[in-house]
């Protein structure tokens, strides 16, 4: 619990205001609207050293240290949220080396946890957007934290880090603006959204959807929220995310009370009880109009759209312009993205001759691995990161 | 259509009395309750060449021809249940062939396609049973139709045949009454729930359970039944009984005409709208109390303790000495039960000392191929039933 004694904050940037307001893929504006971030190390006087690392589908800007509470996140901020989601990867001598980098982490616009998003207060209305908030793409998180960067003085980026919906973003970002970026990591992420994905993703979107308490998405003025169809969305995705066996160990270490009844089923095997317990400890923490909205922009994920080119041959050819390096990190227990995803998008960059290197850790973890086992990752981030791997492949081309 | 002009037709046998009730596993017990099934071809004087088939999970006893109606199945019985779901399988010299074998196959007790279940009237209040219908388990639903061959006169099957959960019924009868067969053929099947098909079908349960008009299963006096939760348990099914690529080649086969709303959620794509699609139809035809206790019973699914054993090697060894013959098939492409079952099964039959032949068919349609594709499994299933494989393997022996 090193993390502990390592104090940190959310900081707010006002992306929208009246006079400057925020345009959405969609067309929707809002007027008024703070991308909430963290940022740790020091930025240098060139303002070249920062790297910009996005969060998953129910993380946080809090990625290292220790932040008791942040402003507008309600009852959220529980004590899972209190740790920074990557303490084990950003710090003096870590993989993101505070000593060395400026890492930034925000809240993805539309999130829960301080970003504006559907449980922030409409300003024309006095209660909370619901289901008015806009949908959001992931080019509008990218132009979200675009515009903290620019408001930082940071031109051009170190580095963009990504890992699942987090690695979407990154590819959206360097292929988008490829001059705001020189490496891209990529970890345990893909270059679309595939079948079984979206089929995954869709049975989220229908299990909150059809919950009573939804009410479309306006739910907040009730007494009840949409609990029971966020908890099976998320058991839905969890099984993706944790790996089968860990999932078996867990359940069994978990203590198995007297049976849990439904409405009409008994609970009654321990792999059960653990699952439900898995959905009903998220919905404390989690906003389930954000979940959708995030949901819904990973199902309609289009980076050849948004970078307005007609394959991934066009795509990737603005990363080779742009001298990009991209470090792709596989799992080879992923469930959630699966290596052969990784494979496609490295196949790309080959095929476009971007400079890359595709790594595969073995872990019995599951897609979970990047959140758990800095030391599979460590290494190839330092080396990458210190630009060594860069030095050695001219190297290798002068000799 | 071929099956169109052979009228088929179920019939009804009365498996429990007030003077003879059925008791099911749970103990509970019904006091009027009867099997809806159907019979092709003629039991022979001996009565030695029956073959009895378990249906799958959505399937009903209508296998072969064609059967226009079926009593108490109200709106149901829908055109997708007229022709029978393995008419390409059953009749004159096909794989069963009707000409040498008499083919029976029976509705779960539980089903809502003519057997009793939730759906059924419950004499002591005259209303429908909803909740209160018993859990049903494999064993119940194996003694229900031994008790359909006492009434044949039946006293030993030439074969037991099951694919998918009709797998778990065959092995479940054949280690219970190993007396009572003499070749059992499991079908993309396996011998236990593992742990990926238990987060599946427990999130089915959810989907259900979470429905408002699901009521704790006694919906059927009101207006509404829980159509959204069958709905989105069906989906979640769907994708592991249906290849990934044929769902994607489908979609795109299908006209999407305007975007569907949901009450936040729009649906843009192919796959989405093909999926719902499916779920809808699917509503129309089950019984939402009914895919409750066939999910339970897959859940609960427990071979070793029905037939008193430790562990496998006990329970093939019921089978070693009755001297079955086991002929398993996997699909290659199969999501839902993956070969890997197979294979473990295979295993602990070989353990035993059990005559097995274990055959992998390849396909691109995933677990639903064993409906589609008779050509895959014809020839090994004529091979094994004509008895040819055990008298090559005695000749092997010999010389």
């Amino acid at each position: 619990m090193a993390g502990k004694t390592w104090k940190t904050e959310t900081q707010f940037f006002q992306l929208a205001t009246p006079r400057k307001p925020f345009r959405f893929a969609s067309g929707e504006v809002l007027r008024d609207a703070v991308v909430a971030y963290e940022a740790y190390g020091e930025l240098n006087a060139k303002k070249d050293n920062a790297i910009l690392l996005f969060h998953a589908l129910s993380g946080s800007q809090h990625a290292a240290g220790y932040t008791s509470h942040v402003e507008g996140t309600g009852d959220r901020w529980t004590r899972d949220c209190q740790e920074g989601w990557w303490d084990d990867f950003i710090g003096p001598g870590k993989a993101l080396d505070t000593s060395r980098y400026f890492v930034i982490c925000a809240n993805y616009l539309g999130g829960c946890y301080g970003t504006t998003g559907p449980t922030s207060i409409n300003p024309e209305t006095g209660k909370p957007y619901g289901s008015v908030f806009p949908a959001v793409r992931t080019s509008d998180v990218v132009k979200s934290q675009l515009a903290l960067l620019d408001h930082l003085g940071i031109k051009k980026l170190h580095a963009v880090i990504g890992a699942s919906v987090g690695g979407l973003l990154a590819i959206n970002l360097a292929t988008m603006f490829p001059e705001r970026v020189k490496i891209v990591v990529p970890i345990a992420s893909g270059p679309r959204t595939t079948v079984l994905t979206r089929l995954t993703l869709f049975e989220q979107v229908i299990a909150i959807e059809n919950d009573p308490h939804f009410h479309g998405g306006n739910y907040y003025e009730h007494d009840k929220s949409p609990e029971y169809g966020l908890a099976l969305a998320r058991m839905i995705s969890h099984k993706t995310f944790v790996h089968l066996d860990a999932i078996e160990r867990r359940a069994r270490a978990d203590i198995v009370q007297k049976p849990t009844e439904l409405s009409w089923f008994k609970v009654k095997h321990n792999v059960e009880s653990y699952m439900l317990h898995q959905g009903k400890k998220f919905v404390k923490r989690f906003d389930a109009n954000t979940y959708l909205r995030i949901i819904e922009m990973w199902l309609r994920f289009d980076p050849l759209g948004d970078a307005g080119v007609e394959d991934y041959s066009g795509l990737f050819a603005r990363s080779r312009k742009a001298g990009h390096h991209y470090l792709v990190f596989s799992i080879d227990s992923d469930f959630c993205f699966y290596p052969e995803e990784q494979t496609e998008l490295v196949r790309h960059l080959e095929g476009a001759n971007v400079k890359s290197m595709h790594i595969t850790v073995h872990s019995d973890k599951g897609h979970d691995s990047f959140l758990l086992e800095p030391e599979l990752y460590t290494p190839h981030l330092v080396h990458t990161l210190e630009g060594r791997w860069g030095k050695r492949a001219e190297r290798d081309a002068v000799e």
